[in-house]
């Protein structure tokens, strides 16, 4: 059968030839009916933000007429089995959300509106069942709080899950906010409490948390988490992305650099400093870190269990990471979610990262320098 | 070490955690090194057509500055070993050449100009010397001819090669040329030889040409095919994309309608026919089929050495299908490499595809109905 989705297509291969295009159709029919998708027929003249949208999926491919003066932002990031997530350990809806969420995190890092995302989308036959309707709804949901819609995109049957998701952003010219603009003085702000999505992590893991099933707070799955440990795998289940405050900072030019945390405090602060040419020192005893319920705190290994560790090292908190010049600071009151931003240290202009301790010491913090986690990679 | 080129970036993994962030960086810096890159350093103020690039790779994401007034043209495309190739039969660079080249087919099929590209690239450990020097010199190859620059991505290491590509192609705004466009009386016309590129694969397949190694004609590799099957090969391996005459076609408002074809004539022509509420009527005899070498038919399964049957069925030659209202008709003669366009055919208002054979008969063409083909799938 011909295919009316073919920018969100699934070509010719290799090994698999044509036996599979009935059931490849109705993948990408799938993708394309489950998400918030442009399509001919739904959106005849589609407008994402300044973009308006003359041709969505259906064709070769899909386009997006500016309108106005807006630069646009592009990023790509891939979530894989095995690597990114586990199959048998990470619930469907979860590794659909996260995929969209993390790639959007990037645009949101810059003080960018996400706007559209392609996705590429290959899958095991066993997969294209229950777990896709799973995936999809997770996806669904992250395209729907970040006011996303699906332009096109790849589907292919594979023996291993792998998503790659570019996500397009758009943002009034010359407002994004780089790495590099950080300058001695400015103070250093995370956005909330770290180390939460590492702390999920280690718990399904260690099977913590999923020793018995249940409904997860948010989520849409079947295959998830007792209750009792919602909350507290959500930061690494469904991260929320902080679309909107990253775009607050930009566009009133409070923060003079920025950048998602996806690798951790202490990877990620090295690189925005680094790309800024300055150091910085920041305080111990001021980094917002993730409570961790004492019953769960019992049952996972001395270093998991430390709150300060897991906010230094542990990644995929998604939070922002930024500096203000200290002029800005009267102003950053009137930021959305003030309450939770923390300063946690200063830029410097000496080229090293320092962590001051709960005595008052300043040390070099190394970058995921956490050997718990390392010994315990797969 | 924290690394300057994180919008190509390597991100926190949930199973292989920060004991391969070294390598990971080394991986983006081959990467970036290899192909024409648009990064901080290199380009300022870089321009592709009417693009400028405030920031290239190296940032949490790129941003793109359209000036004047073009519409953007966006598509994505996955090439996975065992998929779409096979590790050991197909070349390194022949995969990093075809991953970047078949992507942009799609935005040529618009009409558009590729201008820049997002990879993601999955390797397996043991790809990591070698294997992606003569991928990075494929696709560096295609890159160059293509006049596209690398502008982000993602790197990752897997157990199976995976590699999805973002274009972002540019054309005057309006002039796009869609799959919808074809109204009964306008002419078929394909843009190049049929066939080519599904002989090659049957070659290489069949091992017929890599009983002997050598270096193929145009190919940087040193996994390479004897000489005298070299020119054969190029199709499958090195596919031609049209980019100047889609181009043309678009911006001389000569098609109308476009696509490239990709999963084969019987296959493609029919989703065109479609999307344009139209059918077709080809003759056999007009469609220009690639010549099969007697010393190489001999050594093929007797289907394969069928030059119309490839012609009609064999997936990936890229070439474009582009139909011609009649008054278009003199000035397509004006056309880029119009001496090797060739007319199949017509649209007609009855909404069947038939297909015109040696004795004067029209019979219904059925999509991708070669048997042989599906019998040798894996």
């Amino acid at each position: 059968m011909p295919s009316q989705n073919s920018s969100l297509k699934s070509r010719t291969r290799t090994t698999v030839r044509k036996d599979r295009v009935g059931s490849e159709d109705q993948l990408v029919d799938r993708v394309v009916k489950s998400l918030p998708s442009i399509t001919r027929e739904r959106d005849a003249a589609a407008r994402l933000g300044h973009l308006r949208v003359p041709l969505g999926i259906g064709d070769d491919a899909a386009i997006l007429s500016p309108v106005g003066e807006s630069d646009l932002i592009f990023t790509c990031d891939a979530f894989i089995e095995g690597v990114h997530f586990l199959r048998d350990v990470h619930p469907a809806d979860s590794v659909g959300y996260k995929a969209l969420a993390r790639a959007a995190s990037d645009i949101a890092a810059m003080g960018g509106a996400p706007r559209a995302f392609l996705v590429t989308l290959a899958l095991p036959q066993d997969c294209a069942g229950r777990w896709l309707d799973e995936f999809l709804a997770g996806m669904k949901r992250a395209a729907r709080k970040l006011d996303v819609r699906l332009l096109g995109g790849d589907t292919t049957r594979t023996s291993l899950i792998f998503v790659s998701i570019t996500v397009i952003g758009e943002i009034p010219r010359g407002f994004a906010v780089k790495r590099s603009g950080a300058r001695p003085g400015d103070l250093i702000y995370v956005s909330g409490r770290l180390g939460g999505a590492q702390l999920g992590l280690e718990l399904l893991r260690g099977n913590v948390a999923s020793a018995k099933r249940g409904r997860i707070a948010n989520g849409t799955t079947t295959t998830s988490y007792r209750n009792s440990s919602a909350a507290v795998l959500q930061p690494h289940l469904y991260p929320e992305i902080r679309v909107e405050l990253g775009a607050w900072l930009a566009s009133h030019r409070i923060a003079s650099a920025m950048m998602d945390i996806s690798d951790g405090l202490s990877t990620d602060l090295p690189r925005l400093c680094q790309a800024s040419g300055v150091g910085a020192t920041i305080d111990a005893r001021r980094i917002p870190w993730v409570e961790i319920p004492p019953r769960l705190a019992r049952r996972l290994p001395p270093a998991a269990a430390d709150a300060l560790q897991l906010a230094l090292h542990g990644g995929e908190d998604y939070e922002l990471l930024f500096t203000v010049p200290r002029r800005n600071l009267p102003r950053l009151r009137e930021a959305p979610g003030f309450s939770q931003l923390a300063a946690i240290g200063e830029v410097t202009r000496q080229r090293k990262i320092l962590l001051v301790d709960d005595a008052g010491r300043a040390r070099p913090l190394q970058p995921g320098g956490w050997d718990p986690f390392r010994a315990r990679k797969k």
